[in-house]
């Protein structure tokens, strides 16, 4: 594994575990009775796009007007673009909005007048709320400004308010399931009393943890989890998932082993995995060792990673005598799969095939 | 500025100050009796590498094949991979040799015998020498391991051994120029001790730091510095340079302004600058809020800066009441350049122009 010889650092996608992901994730929001709005920023891919097409998914996320089009000239018609608006924006809509249904995040009204002016067709529009995260949002305890960004928007025809938002980025940080639990509980009093508020509202929760691992979404409307598709170290250590649910790895040739000081320098950088790190043992871990299998468990090798990258060097260090490098290769879970994923082109499948993704720009 | 209307997180060229970084440097290695063989590793751009050339440059420093490739596609045809060969890069050899003589980092007789077996032409080859840094080459101390490898180079009729190589990134953490000319130190006397013992070969080395700071280099003999072509806020901090050297900024449209906590969220994260950070103040530091100026001294706004990214959005904190978000956009000086830069598929001239570049794969 895999199949085709591989040249130089290449991100390999395990299908059947991501298929196995998107599956899971739809049948239990469908089963705890939300709506499904995945965030497609971890992929990036229409092909995997059809993935969740094929799960019965019909509306999605994105993080910018870019990635909305690369996924509206998929087909995708039922956009939210969860990040907030500004006026720049303008022309990258009114392109979209020939293709494709918005929803946009938006903070005040003089927004709400300059979408009025600029666009053809009515849009929707969430309000981010700002749980004590402190990123973008209106702070929850802002009911004033909320009260007044609604009844200023009544007087534009074509903006429809859908409800309320939450990404919680805290609950990343966890180290268990009732960490995460505990970290997402503001978020979930926030949007609860939200509703209570504004009972035709809609209420939407973002982050993979809480999506991951809550069983119950009394006030919530709408999840969108996007990490979910691949997972990665990170979400393992943080209580989500296990490792056999990973779907997404980095092979990086093997460029020189260190054997007296437990080391071998990969080919594998910031340029290939993102310099994202947790916390392992007291040392920077920027991607876990692991050993890759398709139908058995897949193993970490214990107190073996990534302890530094520089652009294309990477630094494993740690006890790796049992490893075996085959195809010289070394196998490495992503810390961050989002980050990772962004800094390819396309995806190998263990079956040998690529499969594009929309690149930067 | 920039002329051009800026929609979306945009990476702008200075083009004279990118022009003045090269012709410096190119002046001051000639001045000192070094050959340049700049790393085109940041800009990974045809268009700046055609001002190398205007100033004599010839050959050229890359990271990976594929980056040579991409210079070789250009005219480039004296090309040193400054990175560990490792065996399956001979497919991408194979076809790069038919363009550039090559300079490979070689680290076994193995290896050469496998590049005598599967290459058609003659190759250059250095040894990279590990002067205390702990990342790739072979320990300054392992002279016989050096030895060995240079008398078994012998045997191989395509081999041709250049000489040593050093890049040594503990210069990068400096925080002065004394600093810069201390780390480089263990370095210049591991080049000098093998340039007695090896009279014939070539010395060079390879960071931005001790470049731009020295001004003697007795057994140096070649530099291949990258970083110089558009500087960071990482190297005003080591003490490279002074921020009006520096050619590239982010220019990053402002999403929401949070003036009772003194934040502003910019649509500009780590999908745009990268994760790398230095410290300032205590505070993790992504980027630098700066007022540009094409004729005028570039100045930074003290104690402000990006102190969290995630995929998307950047978080500037700090007291910015005197800055002018000019046409709703922060200017921000990247602290990595190269990540950053990586991270693009262009720059824009600060006169309106796309110049393209190598895109990831």
């Amino acid at each position: 594994m895999p199949l085709k010889p591989v040249f130089r650092p290449t991100l390999v996608l395990d299908e059947n575990r991501c298929r196995m992901n998107i599956r899971s994730m739809a049948e239990k929001i469908k089963q705890v009775g939300c709506e499904f709005r995945p965030h497609f920023k971890t992929h990036q891919s229409k092909t995997i796009g059809r993935w969740f097409k094929e799960e019965g998914v019909s509306g999605i996320t994105v993080s910018s007007p870019g990635m909305a089009q690369y996924f509206a000239d998929d087909g995708w018609d039922d956009i939210t673009i969860a990040f907030p608006f500004y006026p720049s924006q303008i022309k990258d809509l009114q392109r979209l909005e020939q293709k494709a249904r918005l929803r946009l995040f938006i903070n005040n009204s003089e927004h709400l007048s300059l979408l009025q002016s600029n666009l053809m067709k009515p849009f929707n529009f969430m309000i981010e709320v700002d749980a004590g995260y402190g990123r973008s949002g209106i702070s929850k305890a802002s009911t004033e400004t909320i009260r007044n960004l609604l009844s200023e928007a009544d007087k534009f025809s074509k903006a429809n308010f859908k409800g309320f938002y939450i990404h919680d980025g805290r609950t990343y940080k966890s180290g268990s399931k009732e960490e995460i639990i505990r970290s997402v509980t503001p978020a979930l009093n926030a949007l609860s009393e939200l509703k209570k508020m504004y009972p035709d509202c809609n209420t939407s929760l973002g982050d993979t943890p809480s999506a991951s691992v809550l069983n119950s979404f009394d006030s919530i409307d709408e999840l969108t989890p996007g990490n979910f598709v691949f997972y990665d170290w990170m979400q393992v250590q943080a209580g989500s998932c296990t490792l056999n649910e990973v779907a997404l790895f980095a092979c990086l040739p093997v460029a020189q082993l260190h054997e007296s000081r437990n080391q071998a320098i990969l080919h594998g950088g910031a340029v290939h995995l993102s310099k994202d790190y947790i916390v392992t043992n007291g040392k920077n871990n920027y991607g876990q060792l692991i050993k890759y299998s398709a139908s058995e468990n897949i193993q970490h090798i214990e107190y073996c990673f990534l302890t530094s990258l520089s652009q294309e060097h990477g630094t494993l260090t740690g006890d790796h005598s049992g490893y075996e490098f085959a195809d010289e290769l070394a196998w490495i879970c992503p810390v961050h799969s989002c980050l990772a994923a962004n800094l390819f082109d396309s995806y190998m499948t263990t079956d040998g095939y690529r499969i594009s993704k929309r690149v930067l720009s």
